[in-house]
């Protein structure tokens, strides 16, 4: 059938195209949402909340075992496994019947499906009708003014290496196992990578990072990386760089996968985590004017419009970031700007990136690097967190990690930040804030912090910069 | 003996004091510290860094009891007090000794013994030369064009009550002490009686907590109080309220302390934590023009000076939020203000307060109630935890607590926040940031957040003020 026309349909219910709706209903608009699968995407049902979860027990299963530094006498503990699973999953399903109930209170409506776009026709001038096919094959119609492309991203896979979702995995599959492998062989250090070793590396799975490229760099830092690196070499993590996988020197057998690299090791499991690709197949595309980069994602304008002016694209279909916060805020300026409330176009430097590794690391805005290429004149300040009485008291010994604000010499203000320790993800939140807000090294320093706190540190660090600290 | 003449002689070598001097010595200033006992003060050695030690080793036990939850399985844990002394203890000796090194980096001099104010002499036509008393009976005599006056506070103690430092005890004992006591009646429920409470009741210590005010209001807010108080009495605090204890109803025999009160109790110790005084008694301040308020405490300006306009105050001993952070702050103006460095006064609504108990409390600003009383037009946002992904990660269960923004309904500022919540005297930072920048609730919501971070709630709460909240 038909349906009335929607304002807005949206394809795709992850964080991106959810956030888009629920904005636009609260400009008064009729909104669809096209799903084939779950409201909340892969952030929601196999990213950020589920590993985060994961990661969440390793580090109690961590802590117990250095009990003793708090001065608590506890015994070796077990992770288990299964129970990790179901934590996880109580969680994933406490929000998404939350985001359900959210959906279903804002009057968008959802249509369970595969959404394809249409081309002009004589019912519809204008290309970009939603068509919805369902699984028992019937399908409907969806005149709209605008669409929004939210249709994610999928792991990039490997030929010679093709996913069983058993011993061949992608991080999909890790969040749905039941047992845990012995040792696993991690394919690409982004932050997927990472965080999984971390994750694996922190309750005794054998872990082998490898890594195509010579050098890995994390956030463009070198003192950063190396502070990550050696954490996870502590761990057990052996790193294997430069090394390309091909079918000659990786061989699946009945019962593990053999590597002939650097050196000769077998592993248990593969984790095959690359990259992620835009979904932009099978979605009707070539039936508009969208245009499609090299990297085969969905050109926009800073206001997520794509070539096509009444259809949008938000979140990894446009391979920015590619991290849950910067899709919602994407989703949210497209709605925004389709809708005339003149958005602030997006600006990818004042977003926040993590990797919830142990330690946590955190950056925002430019690096030394980035900001001297664009022109500007920099001075960084540096400081460890083992000199920050907090970090003290949360930490089984000398406390892990660094923070580092790259300031802008002509008036102070913060171009950026490498965080590397404890609870960096949050602290990461006050720096988004204050660099949102322009704010300069001294303003940082002149706020004042609670004592003690961790963030103290950065207080340190924006006097610092104008020689005025106390403690650095 | 007579010294060469100081730009500044502080008395007391707390946080309030050494910052002050290290800010002066920036400034270029020859300075002299005046500390009887140990550099770093109430806050170092008694205060909040070893307070805070105890309350870590206290989360850890109750998070290994709580294990299950996150899918780790560990036997019952033991909190090992003497362990949990020695680690305090190596925290505070490893602070101690940087702080120390630092002092002697600034060339800062220290002068260990007790600070005396001298009156005007043929010497010294201006009060303030301080005469330092040492305990081998010597003294010496330091001429100085400013003084800092930064002697701290000292508990206030009930006659009948007299404190014997092994079962009535000021909160200095319990930090030394090397057994727990059964059970503790903890005298006062303010910030360092609520905490002790969550302390011992964490680790299954009996508290009964008395408090001679019908109601106990924390941070000016029913809701944080109830939400602090049900935790409490869950975790079996027992709660008397608008009770005198005078030398009728409290007994101490030889093994305990006899409670006559709404019901009758015993206790094996007791802890005064009724409040602190300054500590402005024997140093000399009769020799000056320095005035001293109804409260005890020494009266200064915005900028911490004292009615003798080289004679500055700061920290406990002028008596205003006696916290920390405050007193450095504090220690700074003075400062900048006598070395005409035109700092801005102090503004003790921009200065966060915490309590670390569990949960945690913290706040900054202006209340609903006290911005209504300075004429503002207000509007609040407040929103509990258990909607926020990351909380529900970080937690055992249902997430504890909640956050509350106090708008200024004319442009939006924020005024103020009450905050209870894991991690929350880390969030307070970055409201403590976006206050001292007259940031507005909207800024707060368009600084793009990390997912998961538990202060996305912060960013949802500012959305949410403008009705562009996506989760709330």
């Amino acid at each position: 059938m038909t349906h009335d026309k929607y304002d807005l349909v949206i394809l795709g219910g992850g964080i991106s195209g959810y956030s888009a709706a629920i904005r636009a209903t609260q400009l008064g608009k009729k909104v669809a949402i096209v799903e084939k699968s779950h409201l909340g995407g892969t952030c929601l049902h196999k990213g950020c909340i589920p590993t985060k979860s994961f990661l969440k027990s390793a580090d109690t299963y961590q802590l117990i075992q250095h009990a003793e530094h708090y001065g608590i006498s506890a015994s070796k503990p077990t992770f288990d496994f299964p129970k990790v699973q179901l934590r996880k999953q109580r969680i994933v399903d406490a929000m998404y019947q939350g985001l359900q109930k959210l959906i279903k209170q804002k009057n968008i409506d959802i249509f369970h499906g595969e959404g394809r776009l249409l081309g002009p026709s004589i019912f519809s001038p204008q290309s970009g009708t939603v068509a919805v096919t369902y699984e028992d094959g019937q399908s409907d119609l969806i005149p709209n003014d605008y669409v929004l492309i939210a249709t994610g991203s999928s792991p990039i896979t490997l030929p010679f290496l093709p996913i069983d979702h058993e011993r061949i995995v992608t991080s999909d599959d890790i969040l749905s196992m039941t047992a845990l492998p012995k040792s696993i062989a991690i394919i690409g250090a982004g932050i997927i990578g990472l965080e999984f070793a971390s994750f694996f590396s922190q309750i005794g799975v054998q872990v082998h990072i490898i890594e195509s490229e010579d050098d890995i760099v994390i956030n463009d830092s070198q003192a950063v990386t190396e502070r990550l690196l050696t954490s996870l070499t502590k761990n057990g993590v052996v790193f294997h760089k430069g090394i390309a996988l091909n079918d000659q020197n990786t061989t699946v057998t009945q019962t593990e996968i053999e590597f002939e690299l650097d050196e000769s090791f077998t592993t248990e499991m593969a984790l095959v985590a690359i990259g992620r690709r835009a979904n932009i197949e099978h979605i009707g595309l070539n039936n508009t004017e969208v245009e499609i980069t090299e990297q085969q994602t969905i050109q926009t304008n800073p206001y997520m419009q794509t070539k096509a002016s009444h259809i949008y694209a938000s979140g990894d279909v446009i391979g920015q970031l590619q991290l849950a916060h910067v899709g919602a805020k994407e989703g949210v300026i497209a709605v925004e700007h389709m809708f005339q409330q003149d958005p602030l176009p997006i600006d990818y430097s004042n977003m926040p990136k993590c990797i919830y590794s142990s330690p946590e690391i955190a950056s925002i805005g430019l690096t030394i690097k980035s900001a001297k290429e664009k022109g500007y004149q920099v001075k960084s300040v540096k400081a460890a967190f083992n000199t920050n009485g907090k970090a003290l008291i949360m930490s089984p010994d000398i406390p892990d990690g660094f923070a580092e604000l790259i300031v802008d010499r002509s008036n102070g203000s913060i171009l950026g930040a490498n965080l590397v320790g404890q609870n960096v993800t949050e602290q990461i939140n006050e720096l988004s804030v204050l660099q949102f807000l322009n704010g300069s090294a001294l303003e940082l320093g002149m706020a004042t912090h609670a004592h003690p706190s961790m963030s103290e540190l950065l207080m340190e660090m924006g006097l610092k910069y104008e020689n005025q600290s106390i403690h650095l």
